[in-house]
């Protein structure tokens, strides 16, 4: 007797694995697009689950972004349905400012925000202890080419992670291509997302093509071609190592931020600025980044720039005034010790 | 009175800074090929020792790889006697395997080993406390590429070090294109070497172009087209940010291992499995690495898929034989202990 499909039976040890920790009776779902790695994944779950005597449904996000998006979810829903999925919810998002909207991280970050936001509340909803979601090895090696690209520390070219909270990726070590092969082979029609072309409807704020299909088009099968085949697996080879460096890294840092925070009075951070000097520079500068985070200064805009100022602070001192952080935070070194606080409306630190 | 050149007025800064701790008469060579990088350092160094007290000279490799190789290195030497460095000395290179070779590593890496020998016995007849190799940030981007192609952990993604022993990389900070734009300030001709294009006479052993030649033509141009204009500098940035993640990763994992090293009998070496196991996965691949070269295994051959297996008898143990790594070297572990040790002319431990 036949087996399955290599890649069928690839994709379904996969999900195996992915979902190896959850108790009996406990109910995944599967984030679906109607594109190749999502069905792939919707029908790998739909046989594992039930298996591994978990539930399985499904969530189809809607953003609305192009015509007859209705009707792609609407169909996804329904293969979803036929694959034995159950409960399955379509979820439509407003995704802020629009399609060709300039958020700060342009129209994909803002897209990708509000389907995460669905995907959670429809997870809370259901009760679910996870969600799996379709990202596949190229996904991850473009991941990882576009932090290389914004000149980026370890774990950003960590890359996504296969676990982390209610996220789950089964599929970060299958090509792109094996969830193609997995749709044909158990028969289910995928589409191709336009929106994620460079011809496709979106733009940068500077009327570039999305930089992720310009990586997928353009810049990963130009790096093939110079440096052979392989280079998708490397970049999935590198996003691992990486990651588990910045584990430790960030874990050591987070003591040493710990050790120099002597006194951390609200709403502001004390740090005691010697203890942080004596640490090595990679512990340091994490350390730096997350005390700012902690005093409130906004994720997506502190920027390298930003903790060279601080660590300037800290190991170059001469005197030099209050360090401005977006948030606004303002850090400032008096006495020995380094305050990061809340700045007042007009940038100044609360008094 | 105008200035130098802006270029030329990094350039210049950028070799008083990697020469500022040198203590006064003390002697650097400037390694010199004719191409543009080494010719701008050649004049930035002329300009800048004899301000710093230092004497400067320059040594000149012909690889004889080509005809006419001869007279293009003659050229290089005649260029930095005009700049006033004294000595100058052309060194004859035989690379190993000829220019079509195929060494371990191809003919780029026969061709470097073949290099950096010449210029370190340059060095120790000259009495030189440093080299000054070339190499810009455009280089510094390849190397970044080339790692990562390979699946490279954070150390060969950090890429080129600026200063370490004898070597010291000032222009890690300038584009290829500023040291041309010091050449033609200067009024230096520089060459153009035919052997580092895709169209050169070199080959790899399947025939392939150089791999870095294929990234700088092909690659590189390819991604700054996706991602804008800022990738050398953002490859850069990365390589700086992992060269420091990977300083401090090495020091703590050479730390472990010195731990583990409970009894480290000549030739080979004895570690406690228990120790091992219970430390980051990100140190104690790092120790076992380290341990492998330290019982003898081969440096270049040495892979990742070595460590796995000797991470594999710390960490998942179920009574596997011994490993075999290149070298040749053997691990076993018998009695909850790792010993590493030179095999036998088959491939067994010496007894």
């Amino acid at each position: 007797m036949a087996g399955p499909h290599p890649d069928v039976a690839a994709a379904r040890r996969a999900v195996r694995a992915a979902l190896a920790d959850l108790p009996p009776g406990a109910r995944v779902l599967v984030a679906c697009s109607g594109g190749a790695d999502s069905l792939a994944l919707a029908a790998a779950t739909a046989f594992v689950a039930p298996r591994e005597r978990l539930l399985s449904g499904a969530v189809v996000v809607d953003h609305r972004l192009q015509a007859g998006s209705g009707e792609v979810a609407a169909r996804a829903a329904d293969q979803c349905r036929a694959l034995g999925l159950d409960p399955i919810t379509v979820r439509e998002v407003d995704v802020d400012g629009g399609a060709r909207g300039a958020g700060a991280g342009g129209p994909e970050a803002a897209a990708r925000a509000a389907r995460y936001a669905a995907l959670d509340e429809a997870a809370r909803e259901a009760g679910a202890s996870a969600v799996l979601l379709g990202h596949t090895l190229d996904d991850q090696a473009e991941t990882v080419l576009l932090a290389l690209a914004r000149g980026s520390g370890a774990r950003s070219l960590a890359g996504m992670p296969a676990a982390r909270g209610l996220w789950r990726r089964p599929f970060l070590g299958l090509r792109r291509t094996q969830t193609e092969q997995v749709c044909g082979a158990v028969g289910l029609e995928f589409v191709r997302d336009p929106a994620n072309t460079v011809a496709g409807p979106w733009r940068a704020a500077d009327g570039t093509p999305l930089r992720r299909a310009a990586v997928r088009e353009r810049a990963l099968p130009a790096l093939a071609e110079a440096l052979g085949p392989g280079v998708v697996e490397a970049l999935g080879r590198t996003a691992h190592q990486l990651a588990r460096d910045a584990d430790l890294l960030e874990a050591l840092a987070q003591e040493l931020l710990d050790r120099a925070s002597a006194a951390a009075g609200e709403p502001g951070l004390t740090l005691d600025a010697a203890g942080l000097a004596e640490a090595h520079a990679a512990l340091r500068t994490r350390a730096l980044h997350a005390a700012a985070l902690r005093a409130g200064a906004t994720p997506g805009a502190l920027a390298a720039v930003h903790v060279e100022a601080l660590d300037a602070l800290v190991t170059r001192y001469h005197g030099q005034g209050p360090v401005p952080l977006p948030g606004p935070v303002v850090a400032r070194r008096r006495c020995g010790r380094l305050t990061l606080a809340p700045a007042g409306p007009a940038g100044r630190p609360e008094t």
